[in-house]
This record gives structure tokens, sequence and C-alpha cells, in this order.
């Protein structure tokens, strides 16, 4: 473990800012003494791009490598076309800094409000695949805007990078209780990626025979998060699956305001980011509103990544006894921050 | 309307053959004396294929062409590998017949279990894009089975194929009280395709200055069908989100058992399809457990396609009344299908 901490800091867009200060508040409460840190931040998002056009400038991707890993508030604005922040930054970064593995943990605390009826026990993890699939921005427009145009998407999948994902994803899940990992896909029209995902997953699987295994169709998939999620534990997929699947997983777990995400780069070559699921919800920017639990909790995978595990779950202590104090009345950004901030060092 | 139906029957595998005896039995129920109903079984699913190696031969193609609709139960089981009969014989045929109209309607009927709590008022459309998007079968895999394999999936989209099915939505959501229609992509992350589909549903849009429209990134569409159904009246979407949020919408409106389909033809060029969302359910199988309500729908749908609007209301309506009749005791498959027969006969 480290003694000190480079973090680089992207508020980004809307509520990214106020999300990221808290925190920023938070891992600063729950660093020892002794750890010191160094955070430098980035101006990139939907001010620079219209300042300057830039999305993500070379000078500034090397200088990002340089630190230890990245907090990411939120990108995008409705002022920008669709596409342009989400594939020239966010998407950016994840590709470059080889962002394979993109963790998303669900877990429905107590005294959290769900969908759900009948409150059902959820604590699992989705493992999604993060540089590559219908990600990979290969496809193309042909006769553009004409009533002749075909426009194409190329999900591409490579052994290599299901491979190390899914061995991934092995990891977490043997290193759970319930030791068991369900991959998500569309093996029945996918074909091609669908099988490849699958072989590889049945071979891995031999190195691991304690992992239970099970194989769900997406559109199942989406049936069980709501009927029945209690049983899932580790979930491995693909990374547009695992986009729709966490933000579902999101919803019957509280909301977009709790999940949390880490970008992660387990080889160490590259920094690892961490970033709310949520977006950057330009509707309530400034307004105080946003809950930056979301972002306190990726702090949380934050340290745990570099090292710092007895501040990775005070933080998630300190979020669940926080949930379960909430009383429904209303608390600005701030003040769950400082809540939080104070749990934490206290 | 025609005074005769000739009507293809595939039953498939699993619950198939079961569900699409009530169907049949319903049909009959419900149908003026002076309809005649000509129906022809067509022997296509597993059991075939384990015999013949065929899925879908082309006389059997030419042969399903001469009928005014097709009546399907569930193709798929363990026992053959995944994908073969799903491309070789369910989306042969959506594809063969231009099944471009994907049509699913969901509805939370009184008295149905839903595992949401505080049960949303629920009645959507989602009109799914049939032949096109990542469904084509357009990909493939180099140096299968080792460690270097590449496998890539091919959406392809086309104004000529995404218009049709647009302004087929905007027809369907005009023709409803609240006139809302949803776009529902993922154009942040896959601009070729997700331009074309907004820019189209803009521009077809002009021509029906009565319908409120929004746009929704498919994986917040997941978050708004268990926060906020409710949002919901006519939803147009590409082939695969509408797959997933097909079975999603589904689960929320009291399963799979009661989810109907058509996936239509809207020129009359070739016979539509009428086929629950759900599978084979091979685990229960010859129990008699499968709930028909899904297929007896498909039927309605069926019936409404080919001019028999009273008759496809009058299921309905019986559908609507024996869920509400339920006292939770187990029914057979056959007991629901008498049930709902007796009460269009009445
Ligand atoms: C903003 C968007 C590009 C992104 C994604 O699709 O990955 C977001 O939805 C997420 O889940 O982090
Ligand atoms: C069985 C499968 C090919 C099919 C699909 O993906 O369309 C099914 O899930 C459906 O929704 O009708």
């Amino acid at each position: 473990m480290s003694r000190s901490i480079r973090l680089a800091v992207i508020p980004g867009d809307g509520i990214g800012q106020e999300v990221v200060a808290q925190g920023l508040k938070v891992l600063t409460a729950v660093l020892p003494q002794d750890v010191k840190l160094e955070t430098k931040e980035y101006d990139l998002g939907a001010r620079r791009w219209h300042a300057t056009g830039e999305t993500l400038p070379d000078e500034e991707l090397e200088s990002l490598k340089q630190h230890d890993a990245i907090l990411l508030g939120a990108i995008g604005d409705p002022s920008v076309p669709s596409g342009v922040l989400e594939r020239g930054l966010l998407l950016k970064l994840r590709f470059a800094f080889d962002h394979f593995v993109n963790l998303r943990p669900s877990k429905l605390f107590p005294n959290t409000a769900t969908p759900l009826a009948g409150r059902p026990d959820i604590d699992f993890l989705v493992v999604r695949e993060g540089t590559e699939g219908p990600y990979t921005g290969n496809g193309g427009s042909l006769r553009t805007g004409t009533p002749a145009e075909v426009a194409t998407e190329v999900s591409l999948n490579t052994a290599y990078g299901v491979e190390r994902v899914v061995r991934d994803a092995y990891e977490r899940a043997n290193a759970r209780p319930r030791k068991k990992l369900t991959l998500v896909h569309k093996n029945n029209v996918l074909v091609y990626a669908g099988h490849m995902w699958k072989n590889i997953f049945d071979k891995v699987g031999q190195e691991y025979p304690e992992v239970t295994t099970d194989y769900l169709h997406v559109d199942a998939a989406t049936i069980f998060f709501v009927t029945q999620p209690e049983r899932f534990d580790v979930i491995v997929t693909d990374n547009l699956f695992g986009d729709i699947l966490t933000d579902l997983a999101a919803a019957v777990t509280g909301g977009i305001g709790l999940a949390a995400s880490g970008n992660i780069n387990p080889t160490g070559a590259f920094p690892s980011m961490f970033e709310p699921v949520h977006g950057s919800a330009p509707d309530i920017a400034g307004t105080g509103k946003a809950d930056p639990t979301a972002t306190i909790l990726s702090v949380a995978l934050l340290l745990r990544h570099l090292g710092f595990e007895p501040q990775a779950a005070r933080i998630e202590e300190a979020a669940a006894a926080d949930l379960e104090a909430r009383d429904g009345s209303a608390r600005s950004t701030d003040e769950i921050g400082d809540a939080l901030a104070a749990r934490v060092a206290g």
C-alpha cells in the first residue's frame, strides 16, 4: 500500500462538480494522517468543448497517466450533440487506459426505497467488459441523411479480451461466500460472439471447480433482476449488456444515486477510473439535490483498488449507516457529504 | 374482413403444443359460425431437427406463405445447440416474411401480481423493429476456438427499414388517447445507427404534430420501466433493445405467462405470425402448469390483424375478467383455456 495518492479529478458536467466535491471531502476524512493526497483537477467536458472544441487532448491524456487513479463525476450535456463527449472523453479514457473490468456492485441497503415489492435481498456484483463489444466505435453510415442510408455498428470481441474479464470475474466469485458466477449474453441470436463468450466461460471455469456457474440470455436476466434478484452473486457480461443491466440493477437497489462503479485496469499499466453510474443530471445541477453517495461509494472502490481496504470498508459502513439513519427528510448534497465525512472520521 | 381464415399452426417445442391447443380452442369459440377456420399444423422445432436435421425446409416456407396468418407456440430445446432453431426457424420466418413490426403490448391487469410495489398503472405498447439491427446474422468468427479468436456481430440498419417501423409506431401512437411516442436507442454510443434512428424519428414526427415525443437511452429506459412505467404509451425501438425491454415489460406486468406478441407484415405481402413472448419452458413442459393466456392474447392480436376487431376485443375482455376472477388456486393449462373459451362464447 502506497503512502501517497496522486489523484486525477475530472468533475465533468452537471452535478459532476457537486458530487465529486463530496467524494473528495470523504476521501480526505478517511485517509490516515500519513498518507499524502495530491489531487490535480482536469477541466474536461461540455464547458471545455464549447470553449475550445476539445474533448480530450493528447497532452491531457498523457498527464492523466501520471496518476494512481482518476475520480470522475459525470459527462454529458444537452448542449453538446449526443455521443461527442461520451465517445471523445469518457469512452476514450476507458479504452486508452484499457479499463477492461467495469465493476458495478449492487446492494440493497436497509431502509432504502426499492421499486420492488417484498424487498428481496440483493447483493451482487456485475463485472462488465469495458473495452470491446459494440462500444469500439466500429461502424459507419453510408449515404447519411438520405432515404438510402445504411448504418452499421460492429460488435468486436476477442478471445484475448473476453478471457481476461471472464477470469477476473471467476476470481471475484471465488472470493465471495456464495461463489456463484452467471454469464449473461444472447448466444441464441448473437451466435458468433455469444458462442465465443460461452466457450471461454466454460473453459476458464474448469480452473475454478468451486464456483457454481450458470448462463442466462440478457432478456431473461432482466426478468430475474426484478422477480428474483437474490439469485445473483457475480455476473459477467458484455459491454452493452452490462450497461443496460447495471442501470436496471441501480434502479432496483434504491436508485442511481447510490450506484458506484470502477473502470479498472487490473494490470496497473494505466490508472483506473472511478465514477458513479449516474449521468450529469442537468435538470438538477446546481440545486443541491444530487445524492453524492454513489460518488462516495466509488471512492471506496478506488481505495480498495489502491490497497486501502480498511478505509474502503469504513466508507461502505458509513454509507450503510447513513442510509439506515435517513428519515426521509431532504438533505442537500453537501449535508450528505458532511454526514459521511463525519462518520468515516469518527 | 374475410369470412374464412387459413391458419398455419406451428406448436414448436416444450409447452408450445399445450398453449397453442388452448389458443385454438379459444379461437374456435370466439369465431362467428359463418367464418370458416382451416388450420394446417407444421411439425417444426427440436423433434424435427433431431429426426431430419431440418429447421425450415424451403417447401415448408412456401407452404406457410399460402396462409392468412401463423400461430406459433414456442421454439427451443436444451438438446439443440443454442441458436440453431432460433436462427434457422424463428428468425428465418420473421425475416423471410418481412415481419418488420414486432408488436408487444404490456398491460398490468387488475388482480395480477407484479414485482413492483405500489402497483403502477401500466398500459403501453412496444413496437420493436423485427428485420434489422443485430439480428441479421451478419458477423463471423475468425480462428474459432483458439486464443486468437475474433468474433464480430454487425448491426445492420437501413433508412428504409427504420422509417417504415417508425411510421407504423407514429400511426399507432396517434390512434391512442395519450398520443405519446418514445424512441429508445443508445445514440450516445452507437452513434451511426443511433443518429440515423433519431433523425428519422424526428423527421417522420413532423407528419404527426399531435403526437408528443421523447427519447431515452436504453439503459435509462430500463430504470423507468421499474420506477415509472406509467410514463410510457408507445415505444419504438431496435430489434435487440426491443427484445430486452419486452421481457422486462412482461416481468413487471404479471409475468411472461401473459405477454402476447405479433410479428407483423403490415403490407400483407406475407402472413403475419403471432406468438407468446415466452419460450418453450422445457422445465414445465407436460406438467399442465403453463399459462396459455399469453398465447390466447396473441390470438386476439391475430384476429385484430385479420380484421376481426370485435372478436379480438372479446378475447381481451375475457382474459381481463379471468385474471380479475383468479383467486390464487392453481388451474391447469387446459382449465384456463376452457375458462377463456367459455367466456368468449358466452
Ligand atoms: C454515458 C455512457 C457512454 C455510459 C456507457 O454507456 O457506458 C454510461 O451509460 C455508463 O453506464 O457508464
Ligand atoms: C428466442 C429468441 C430468438 C427471441 C428473440 O430474441 O427475438 C425471443 O427472445 C423473443 O423475444 O421472441
